[in-house]
């Protein structure tokens, strides 16, 4: 299917009998042209239709207009079921801000293969979602010039940032399952360094030791899902049947959990609670639903392309957003009373 | 935030020793360079980190390597709680069959902006999702000269498509709901004439004749959402106390639906079955969980790309791709027996 053939510059040109330059003077304003040339050049324009190329605009003014939103997490965690997970809530809220700015976003989800095409994008920024400390994306991305905001910091890495509140959303979480009953909170933790990751661990040692409870951390490999999540929660219930309850760094480990148990004969919320973070669809169509808490995702995406707009025009900002202040969703998997 | 200094071909061309001209052949294998000076280019280009600028690249072959995913559905009933939408599940499938083909992906949500910033889009192509038979965006996209898909054909116009398989769509709807006992099935339309519509209409009416019972559709205004369909249905469930079922062509109709039995005080699904196309969230997390379609989206979404990716490369390439037969999938709100 061909589009219909485009007017260029030349036919401008010929059609008002001027040259190209002149034809590119006119229109975009520069340099010195007669005034009656510049008005029979647009009619020209006009009549034939012909609209400047957005490319060499833009290579001209050395700026895409576009910006990129890259996941750092493995598919089996970030996908889910119908593939709805954090990276395409945070994306719906990010592209919209993004085209109220004049900026397309470019989307570059979990992929099956390793590596994304990072290098092939022209973007004039990127945001991150949660990367590992490790994660090679911020510097090869920061190796081409292009300009990065993290959602949720980067350990180890000064990067502008959304900060999601990590400490504060562990927090609600623990104090939740100990309000409901909980004594024996075992964590389930992703293998890796993802500062929601470092922050949980701090703040579950913090309020273990506050509380003279035994510390019970377990990791699960991230591109495991659901099924590492499972067998690790398997092992650590068949160790450990004191464990009354599960805190699930991830959602797909969170299911996990609630197969394990099932496995395992516990009722839940009756025998273990289970609660964990990302409020997504895992958490709203398991069964029993999920506890999970509301990070105000669409409001951290807005302002994570506020934030690198501001960057890319150079304007004085905070580097870091606090996000507003995380709220406990309690459903069935806590429901112990 | 200013990303490092970025080589340019002239630093290139000073530190070989060359023209910018001689750079440029060199670098991209074009015309006729003494090995040597090739040689010589290259390593000056790799010490000074120099790679060439993918705008330049992209202006001279003509591609920007990007294709739009564009929405047509208003906010109210594309977004939903969490934005999560029927868009959103296309996107994250498109994207990645996107990026596999090395192509980005530029998503064009549903904006509450009347306007979405069409012609400032840099895109070799574009997927329309579910057009209105009025819908100006194909029609602004094609005068650019921008080839098009679109997921479901737009009605009047002879566009390459995904078939999302209507007619069958809409059978396994209403033979279920008989199935399940209803005789009096009332269908709850948006206003316009998207080709779902418009099938889902025709098949109604056949199968009101079909089965000798008085046919009965209402219309909801679309940008009303899921007020507008409660309305929409509480004045049918007033007038027409018989209707023992409702088939609602959009998700937020249905759960408008679900909400006017709560008012009338109907029990779901004794008095009153609800069933709709869309398995997206809100089917899944609605009290009671709705009937619905799994209409094989992601598949839909890569089968869209690949269609529009084969009309860029001037393949030739049937223009009508055939989704997979559509599921039923049975939930609560008429799970009658």
């Amino acid at each position: 299917m061909a589009g219909p053939i485009r007017p260029t510059i030349a036919d401008v040109a010929r059609a008002a009998g001027v040259s190209r330059t002149t034809v590119s003077h006119a229109l975009n304003g520069i340099g010195k042209v007669d005034p009656r040339t510049r008005e029979r050049v647009a009619q020209a324009a006009a009549e034939l239709g012909y609209r400047p190329s957005l490319r060499a605009q833009r290579l001209r003014s050395g700026q895409s207009r576009t910006i990129g939103l890259v996941s750092s997490m493995p598919v089996a965690v970030g996908g889910g079921p119908s593939k709805l997970g954090f990276f395409m809530e945070v994306a719906a809220a990010a592209a919209e801000t993004a085209l109220l700015h004049g900026f397309a976003l470019v989307v570059v989800p979990p992929l099956d293969s390793s590596d994304p095409p990072l290098d092939s994008l022209d973007i004039d920024g990127a945001i991150v979602i949660e990367p590992d400390q490790d994660d090679p994306t911020t510097k090869r991305l920061q190796s081409r010039g292009v300009p990065i905001v993290t959602m949720g910091p980067q350990q180890g890495m000064d990067l502008p940032h959304v900060d999601l509140r990590a400490p504060q959303v562990g927090r609600l979480l623990l104090d939740h399952l100990r309000e409901q009953g909980a004594d024996r909170i075992a964590l389930l933790m992703g293998s890796g360094h993802r500062s929601w990751y470092v922050d949980l661990a701090e703040v579950y040692a913090e309020f273990a030791r506050e509380h003279g409870m035994p510390p019970l951390v377990v990791e699960a490999d991230e591109s495991g899902g659901e099924e590492t999540g499972q067998a690790a929660c398997e092992e650590l219930l068949a160790q450990h049947p004191e464990v009354d309850a599960i805190c699930a760094a991830v959602d797909a480990f969170a299911i996990g959990a609630v197969r394990a148990a099932a496995v395992r004969g516990l009722d839940i919320p009756g025998d273990l609670q289970v609660a964990t973070r990302y409020d997504g669809v895992r958490a709203r169509t398991s069964t029993p639903t999920l506890t999970a808490v509301d990070l105000h995702l669409a409001q951290a995406a807005s302002s994570a392309v506020e934030l690198l707009l501001a960057n890319l025009k150079g304007t004085e900002a905070a580097q870091v957003v606090s996000n507003p202040d995380p709220r406990l969703v309690p459903r069935d998997s806590t429901r112990t009373r």
